[in-house]
């Protein structure tokens, strides 16, 4: 029942000897959704110990090389290994037109399928749905076409009280009806009210990925109430005019949209090479939005499982 | 006066966490000649603090991902940089027609030119030449075609003995003509030698870079003496008919080779991923050619610079 992010770069589109740029994983229960792959990846992959054959879906943002340049190297490599499995790759139209030439060449005798999904980023379109999972764009306000991803856990069915069925002598069969909410009639004609027997779910999960983008309120309704929010925060404060120039964000802005779309925690990142320390990026964002956590290679952010006991 | 090998990635087509795909820096003279290109090339780079306007010249080996896949990262980089020098790139034909459409792709304000020089991997060719250095093509033995680089510094001028040319009066027009090689005249008609009027520049010094390839010996005769040589070891003595079967070394052949080629010195590298522990490739490889040591990210193998004095 995990769902977690693994920050495996935090880094803008130089990096440093340090920081690399922008790939995270999404683990949804030991599912891995990998979202954008900058140059390094599959090594980061290796080194958070992430199995590369539970990856079967990537989610790349814009096609700017800091968050796409590491998706040939993966390939190459998943093709090195044997993978079998289809390989999902969600982006823009134009990810197809560079990326198949490059496999073409050097994978030529690629082991698995590549289905490219074209998505229009700027609308919001679910992109992605298993019986588990929803995966929708965000659109972003930047140079070029470019989308952030929400994933959202699916409803779970409510939890039956073993006793409580025990007691109504509840047959079998009644129960699938009873988890989807129905009441319970008895045999001698007695409405036992769906309370009575269930408890509730845990309520899903959700995490929205946010990079890169300037400040744009607009996507407040969408992402509001999330349990965890990454937003790109290439600049501190004192750049805000900067970030407005390329289309990024100030720390200080992610902690406000955070704040006004009542997120439950925040992530920031995306961090300008011309930083160094990055204290302060946490600390602008949190004069605004006290949940916040910087970005680093190789933290988890975990979104616990509460079920309704 | 500085001639030095600096290893960024020791490691074979699939990348560990620590071992990084194939990248070297030949520093001769305070000029960077870069040597391959494996993906994550530019973060070496930063690690080892090589500074990136000072990188003119690259050349690819071969056209496997794990030689080339960083460079599109690299140019990347230099054109957000604002670097303005061309770029000169050498590798196979096909390497252009690949890496064009990215670059026109991913850097359309390209602040730099990239030129691409087209070499028969087949064939010993000079590349490359300008007054210090000349760089050969090496033919290798390999699936695809590939060649390795011959680095070679240029002969010296003689350096004048200072006291002997005041003894003989020497006028300032005649030293280029001695430093040449030429005997002195004096006015009395007098005929000095030139050995008594300079003493041997520092002998030429030269690296050869040999990856990937199997045991070749037709390539001894073009490498003889070298000062240093980089050959691939991709397996261990006990895979040697996997390293025939796939056109890669062991380390006793890169021994092998090295003594039988008479080179001072040898480096190994091209590790397989499934190799942890490289204690027993240097073994293997002195128990052939004692001077043997392994490219580890980071090491840097410097050949000096000795005036015969």
């Amino acid at each position: 029942m995990q769902f977690s992010v693994t920050i495996l770069g935090s880094n803008s589109a130089l990096p440093t000897s340090e920081r690399f740029p922008t790939a995270q994983v999404l683990n949804a229960s030991e599912r891995f959704f990998l979202i954008d792959c900058g140059e390094g990846t599959q090594l980061q992959l290796r080194r958070n110990k992430i199995r590369f054959n539970r990856i079967n879906h990537i989610f790349i943002s814009h096609l700017h090389g800091d968050h796409c340049f590491g998706l040939i190297g993966l390939i190459s490599t998943f093709s090195l290994l044997g993978r079998k499995p289809d390989l999902h790759i969600y982006g823009h139209e134009d990810l197809q037109r560079v990326m198949q030439p490059q496999i073409d060449y050097f994978c030529r005798e690629i082991s698995f399928k590549v289905v490219f999904h074209s998505i229009e980023p700027s609308k919001s379109d679910v992109i992605y749905e298993d019986e588990k999972i929803s995966v929708e764009t965000i659109p972003m306000k930047h140079r070029i076409p470019t989308c952030g991803f929400l994933f959202r856990e699916k409803p779970r069915k409510k939890h039956v009280i073993r006793d409580m069925l025990d007691f109504y002598q509840v047959p079998l069969k009644s129960i699938p009806l009873i988890k989807n909410g129905e009441d319970f009639i008895t045999s001698e004609g007695e409405v036992v009210p769906n309370e009575k027997l269930t408890k509730p779910a845990a309520p899903p999960r959700s995490y929205a990925f946010c990079s890169d983008t300037a400040y744009n309120e607009k996507i407040i309704d969408q992402i509001r109430g999330v349990d965890l929010m990454y937003h790109e925060a290439t600049f501190l404060d004192e750049k805000e005019s900067l970030a407005k120039s390329t289309f990024h964000s100030t720390a200080r802005q992610a902690g406000l949209l955070a704040l006004k779309a009542e997120v439950k925690k925040l992530i920031i990142g995306h961090f300008s090479t011309r930083y160094f320390d990055l204290d302060p990026f946490q600390q602008q964002a949190q004069s605004v939005f006290p949940n916040t956590q910087l970005a680093k290679e190789g933290r988890i952010f975990e979104i616990p499982y509460i079920p309704n006991l």
